[in-house]
């Protein structure tokens, strides 16, 4: 085992402060990796806070992580030392269920979580990326390619993967007619990776001062949605709605606005929506489909692309000890569009 | 143009009684149809009821339409005098939009129902099939193979394709597991329909007196919905449930028994629903779909496999002497499963 450096909470809504965890010794199929970057989700904060009532604490969030190999088991094959690699919200799962060969390891009835999760083999607490190192089984280690700045890169392992995913399932490319609602984290992806792929783009939003971000991000067109007129041209218009609105909300203005066979995509209210309507649903056989993240090679298939396409995510630097006022920041959308830590930063920090 | 006799309302929530209607002169594509039997929709009822506002008096309802030529236009190719035809919920569109060209007729703008709807030409309003006879668009009129009992097809035309569309969408075939929650027209055709293509069906129901019925109609399993436990063990189970509730009522309990990319689509209710739980929808990448009948093409397929499968809905055959107290009586669900109306009774009806 080795001892390092973590940022966690030690209570529900506590400060975030620096502890020691262990790192477990290499297994056979293990990669160490130096961390160099951890992208901040708001489910980081969310755990912080036990939102959820499942947090085990001390509570070590962070679950997009890139860095360096330091260190292999003797059954590693993929990875050497020095190595570009990443790790997203999953650390582990059974490899033999139905979801893990169909290369969707996020419904596997045992998948481990980065953090907060119990390792398959001993049960000790998973911890996350807000850590100098982490230990991860080869599987669960993703490789980014040398032309992605991996500065911007950790984003993508949760932000970027769960707009991708659901992008990917219902073919976005070129010809499709997509809206994104929410500007965040997700959102400010969801508008570059749909451009990327060669859709129309628009974002969808209440604020008329957003527009102008929109544009930037690679929106080729801005909608209103306190506009009733601007709605009203709008229906029926988008193949695909990615909202990434993280509360409570009315889909059904939104759903007015797809095409036939057009699908909403959910990835942020984990919680009850306002009444939708079963008519809008049958008209132009619309859906409303969920997506939770995404397997590994869905991941990697994402990272590939950004290193091709030069697709980046757009990232506010913070020092590990900022993290706390990030989180503040976080909470009242103030960041554009994810905070990300420089582990660098770590290396200052000492516990007495 | 022709005079026959027709059972409409006047009045919203008014009696149905006989009427003089007035079908067109042939034009060079039309068929002529002397109807055998017509079904009974409960939207018939709806629109009696005048319950979305939109009906337009008399209104002569009636959109599950089977019987036999009696004549063709000049320039009808595909069917001659004595051929077995049916006409669905619609009698013409406009042919060239993307809707028309991708077969998907239902959800073109122009799109002219066969009933309650204004003809493209005169703007004259159609009457529906309970009546003696019809003219319809060559386009419009379906086949009706050799092998499919004429007295039992009539159904096929509305709630057989509002149940079989969504399951052709999404590929229910062999090892697809199934469940259909309420058992009405829809509900029943949906457990014939989904064990013909070989899924595994099972009926979810409030009534444990209902289970005999289900199994009657093909169904391999019955999961009681008021029972926590057996719910509880169904979670996770299902590819695809159809929802065939007509009213308000509270998706959550049955996403819960969706497994990975699972589907429930709703073919019933067109009002608001219980809020639902984003969450349950990001759980296994979930959806909801709604679906809206289906096109020509799609009712052709049907009534072909029905044939070829000998798959027929359960009908009780009644006069259209009889058509208010059948209104009466599916209002209380108290028909298995559709009311047919033989239209040979009308042959008796005089009009002073």
């Amino acid at each position: 085992m080795t001892t390092c450096i973590g940022f966690g909470a030690h209570e529900a809504h506590g400060k975030l402060s620096p502890l020691r965890i262990e790192r477990r010794a290499l297994r056979d199929d293990d990669v160490a990796i130096s961390i160099a970057y951890c992208g901040v989700c708001h489910s980081d904060l969310h755990f912080v806070h036990n939102d959820w009532n499942s947090t085990v604490f001390p509570c070590v969030p962070g679950h997009e992580i890139v860095g360096h190999v330091t260190a292999v088991g003797a059954g590693v094959t993929r990875y050497k030392v020095g190595d570009s690699v990443a790790v997203g919200c999953m650390v582990d799962s059974c490899q033999h269920c139905a979801p893990c060969e169909d290369h969707q390891e996020q419904f596997c009835a045992g998948m481990t979580p980065t953090y907060n999760g119990k390792d398959r083999q001993t049960g000790d607490l998973t911890y996350g990326g807000y850590s100098d190192s982490i230990v991860v089984r080869e599987k669960f280690v993703l490789r980014v390619p040398a032309s992605l700045d991996l500065r911007f890169a950790s984003p993508l392992l949760c932000a970027g993967i769960t707009v991708w995913n659901p992008m990917r399932r219902f073919g976005i490319g070129k010809g499709s007619k997509v809206a994104v609602v929410g500007l965040g984290g997700l959102g400010h992806m969801g508008v570059k990776l749909a451009a990327a792929l060669g859709a129309e783009v628009t974002v969808i939003t209440t604020s008329p001062g957003k527009a102008d971000d929109a544009r930037d991000l690679g929106a080729h067109h801005v909608l209103l949605s306190t506009d009733p007129q601007a709605m009203q041209s709008a229906f029926n218009r988008f193949d695909f709605i990615l909202d990434t609105i993280p509360t409570r909300h009315n889909l059904n203005p939104y759903l007015m606005l797809l095409g036939r066979n057009g699908q909403l995509v959910l990835v942020g209210a984990i919680e009850p929506l306002e009444p939708i309507h079963g008519g809008l649903l049958m008209r132009n056989n619309r859906s409303i489909a969920g997506s939770l993240f995404g397997g590994l090679q869905a991941t990697q298939e994402l990272l590939d692309f950004c290193a091709e396409h030069n697709v980046l995510p757009s990232c506010e630097m913070i020092a590990i000890q900022d993290i706390n006022s990030a989180f503040e920041r976080m909470q009242k959308n103030d960041v554009k569009y994810r905070f990300v830590i420089d582990m660098q930063s770590i290396k200052d920090v000492r516990i007495d």
